[in-house]
């Protein structure tokens, strides 16, 4: 019989193969005496070596296909195998309490663990993480048991885990990895976004698939249902290989919109653009056809590093991304640290509620050398492509003029210097934040175009952490209060001639897109797996229908309403 | 030479007297070796039971004095005392180490606050405050060193202290504490708002008053400007007295107005309540002429105990406010836990980000038994006096929805075993989430009325934890997307013909006051302390005058740019 599971629709997409089951180790370490604590020693050094080379490997092959930031955590991982204070530690526990090596990683690194673990700030909490997978890899060299990873894969399968660690999701290797499906985790989780960036269908959040699923059973995995159904009958898996089938060719109608700009049936044209975290991303962004990049977050230059990235690393990235863009319109949003983003060597003091804390603009107004770093190798990026600057987290026009006269000042630095920088540079804000969106007619008389950040604006205008899963019902894109706000910035920007862009996840979703459309947006700019679909979906509808509906749904009174409209009246 | 130092205004008044320095006794705890332990055990029971005897005392004394919410701290404190796996581990430790009472007392108390500091949980560390301040206690005793208290005041002074605890400000005795100043702290810290609460002056936040100030030494405090003078000079405390006697006559001016209604210059009448949080408070609503009660906050009903209140406790609370409030409106806000307010005996897993939580209306709604207990309490109160229910944190429509079907059933099911419950009930919500103000106009079509409460609104609107003091800049309540909001609910509200109310720190703001009076909010609710001021401000304004500014300030780009207008224009 078959078994049917439930789960949380991560990435689109059906695959059927067999079960790989990504299984926590356990083993029991047996504390012995050693007589020759030298010869002890070298075996540790041994295991240590072939932990680092497995790291460098994975980390230049993460390098190689999915680009520098995804490899980060790797280096990481390195600097903690290569941490004195650890390794020392261990050699010294060996000699002095003559132990084997087992017992003397394991007290020595849950040591650390424990430290790191009870401290209150989420950064040391993700060390305690790096420690504890990188001693199980030592571990495992120890023991001489085989460690189960992604990476290892050699066949076709869909991976079965609690979780997927960063780590897991940058081996995922997309020619073994038909799929993966997890017991915990959102829609917005770290796996899920890996996963639609990736383009492997997946479900997660089913609680029970690693209790249900065996070694190597077949299995199909359904994206679109967000099901699961192990040892399926004959009959499923015809039913499936025709689901597939009728996707795949789905898939290649989407690919000849590769090429094609994004015009509705009534012959308005939208830009669709890609966001992106690293100049890595380019190449999804080129693939799906991508008219722009509507938003280029910075933070990751300056993330899984010892030291902020100097002005000439900064100049390079940023002039990459626009000369591949090849002068379409490339947003790059300034420096968005904090709330749960933290950088190792910048001292942040913890927070009762990081999400309304000190980040963002907030911080890089307060730490001017950091901000004004980054501003000149944007500007001396600018005569490379058609560049846009933005700032995130703008609650008040004192802060965007403030930002804006520190831009100024760098800008006419630089040309006193001789240095070119181009002179059409639009600079605009995020709207994010509640206060932002109810003065939208006020700062649209100064800045040059608006992105509505619809992650935090929805979070902000619910008063729900949309990481919290005890409130998650509340992050709402579609609720009439959200809707207002978008409609009301729209307006104000449009009222004076200036363009609206959006950025969160919602531009790339089906059901807000007509409605989008209807107020006016701009710009939709997603993840670039959303491109094509949005484009699909875009070109099959009339603007002037779909602002017929605009007031409808902003009269209405709940999430649940707007969703039921869109979908009988667009579906 | 006078000293003169800066600080943040916390309450008004004038203080001149000598200085009582509070601070925290230094004492070095050494280990001795005891031969009769079970003498050393008596020696350590003799000093627990003469603390538990001060807690028993003050807990008395403010509860007769200050109110039973006040006294629950002290409650909690004796039950500290009280604790087995404390103090049987302290004798277990004399005992078996043969070491000093001393000794023994310190090293297992630290075990404790060390073990409940590390967790990541608020409420775990104020149990560690707590247990730092009663082994303080016991350790004083012990050690035959005099504990210094603001209970222990036999004189007039000024209190100097590097911060208010909880315990501290509930043993200020007003017939000798004159007035207080901090080192550390805020307008909204616990102390200052103690300090309004029992109309005290006091400056907080002055970083260095405790190191600058000796003991006994002749200071001024000015409430009014936020400054204390040390040593001040004969012409200072000349020009104090004098400016004392202003104050004080302006104080008897204002008692003038108790019995009077509240009605604007061009006669029109706004109703100005008073926030209360106990049945205690109701001595101060009474004594500052309040016209109701607009916002009893009920939360104080459930903390400092170890469990939940009975339908019986709270239906005595509520009457006893309604009966004593004779016919004046009530307005009764249910539960608003969670966020910074927990209870000890309800589990609550740790949240990121708390003020974004589960929280208020949020919890209740998921835990139906502890809001049934509640709203039939209310029911059966209500036909003690006019009282008006309060949901708190809504942000949908079907959260308000359905609170007001649990509240119908619990009606419908008094009603048929018989229980009075009157039918004048009016059903209303908190609006302080931007969400809920941006619906508005749908709301009003089904709620009887609304209440303001800016103190949330304005960290949601301007994504900022008012507690944070890296981000306080941004707690603006003057900030034109705080006022729009707050203008868009008035309007929606009176145009279904509902009352709107106000009931954060800025509805008894002198600079919000004409601006709210000019928008047509109907009633204002504040700290009792507040009440006479701002019915003389009222007296004075017109509304017709104060409402032709409201496009004027909603026009406007900033706070700083509206609070200079209303200072030119009403100041």
């Amino acid at each position: 019989m078959s078994q049917k599971i439930v789960g949380v629709k991560a990435s689109t997409g059906i695959a059927i193969g067999k079960a790989f089951l990504l299984a926590t180790p356990e083993w029991e370490i047996q504390k012995t005496s050693v007589e020759n604590t030298i010869e002890e020693i070298k075996r540790f050094e041994g295991a240590l070596d072939k932990a680092k080379a497995d790291l460098q490997g994975i980390a230049q092959r993460v390098e190689a296909e999915m680009g520098a930031d995804k490899a980060e955590i790797f280096k990481a991982h390195l600097l903690v195998l290569e941490d004195p204070e650890l390794v020392d530690t261990i050699k010294t526990k060996i000699e002095q309490d003559r132990v084997n090596a087992e017992s003397a990683l394991d007290e020595v690194a849950n040591g650390f663990i424990l430290l790191f673990e009870q401290m209150d700030n989420e950064y040391m909490k993700e060390r305690a993480a790096d420690i504890r997978d990188v001693t199980k890899r030592v571990m495992s060299y120890l023991l001489g048991i085989e460690f189960a990873t992604p990476a290892q894969l050699t066949e076709e399968v869909i991976v079965v885990a609690e979780d997927l660690t960063p780590s897991d999701t940058a081996q995922l290797d997309r020619r073994f990895v038909k799929g993966f499906v997890t017991d915990i985790g959102g829609r917005t989780s770290h796996s899920a976004i890996m996963a639609r960036s990736l383009e492997i269908p997946a479900v997660v959040g089913t609680r029970e698939v690693t209790k249900a699923a065996r070694q190597s059973s077949l299995m199909i995995l359904d994206g679109h249902e967000g099901i699961v159904i192990l040892d399926p009958s004959e009959d499923e898996i015809a039913r499936y290989r025709q689901k597939k089938a009728e996707y795949d060719a789905h898939k290649a109608e989407l690919a000849k919109l590769v090429t094609q700009q994004t015009v509705t049936a009534d012959g308005h044209h939208v830009e669709l653009a890609a966001n992106i975290g690293s100049t890595q991303d380019l190449a999804g962004v080129l693939e799906n056809g991508a008219e722009g990049v509507g938003l280029f977050r910075t933070e990751f230059l300056y993330m899984g590093r010892e030291d902020f990235p100097t002005e000439e690393e900064q100049f390079q990235a940023y002039r990459q991304v626009l000369e591949q863009m090849e002068g379409k319109p490339v947003v790059i949003r300034t420096l968005d640290i904090g709330g749960d983003k933290h950088l190792s060597y910048l001292d942040m003091p913890h927070e009762m509620n990081p999400f309304l804390g000190f980040r963002a603009i907030r911080l890089c107004l307060d730490n001017q050398e950091l901000f004004r770093t980054q501003l000149r190798a944007l500007l001396r990026a600018s005569v490379h492509g058609n560049l846009k600057i933005m700032f995130p987290m703008i609650a008040t026009l004192e802060e965007f003029r403030q930002a804006k006269a520190i831009l100024e000042e760098e800008k006419k630095g630089l040309q006193a210097s001789g240095t070119a920088v181009s002179d059409q540079v639009e600079v605009g804000i995020m709207i994010e934040i509640p206060a932002a969106a109810m003065m939208a007619d006020q700062f649209a008389k100064e800045v040059d175009f608006f992105s509505i950040g619809t992650n935090d604006l929805i979070q902000y205008t619910m008063a729900a952490d949309r990481m919290n899963e005890r409130v998650a019902y509340l992050y709402q894109p579609y609720h009439p209060a959200v809707l207002r706000l978008i409609h009301q910035v729209i307006q104000a920007a449009h009222a004076q001639g200036k363009w609206v862009g959006m950025c969160g996840e919602m531009a790339g979703d089906p059901v807000a897109i007509p409605i989008l459309l209807g107020m006016g947006l701009d710009e939709f700019s997603m993840s670039a797996a959303s491109i094509l679909p949005a484009r699909q979906l875009l070109g099959r509808m009339s603007r002037e229908e779909a602002a017929k509906h605009t007031n409808t749904v902003l009269s209405m009174s709940s999430s649940h309403q707007v969703e039921e409209f869109v979908q009988r009246t667009f579906g």
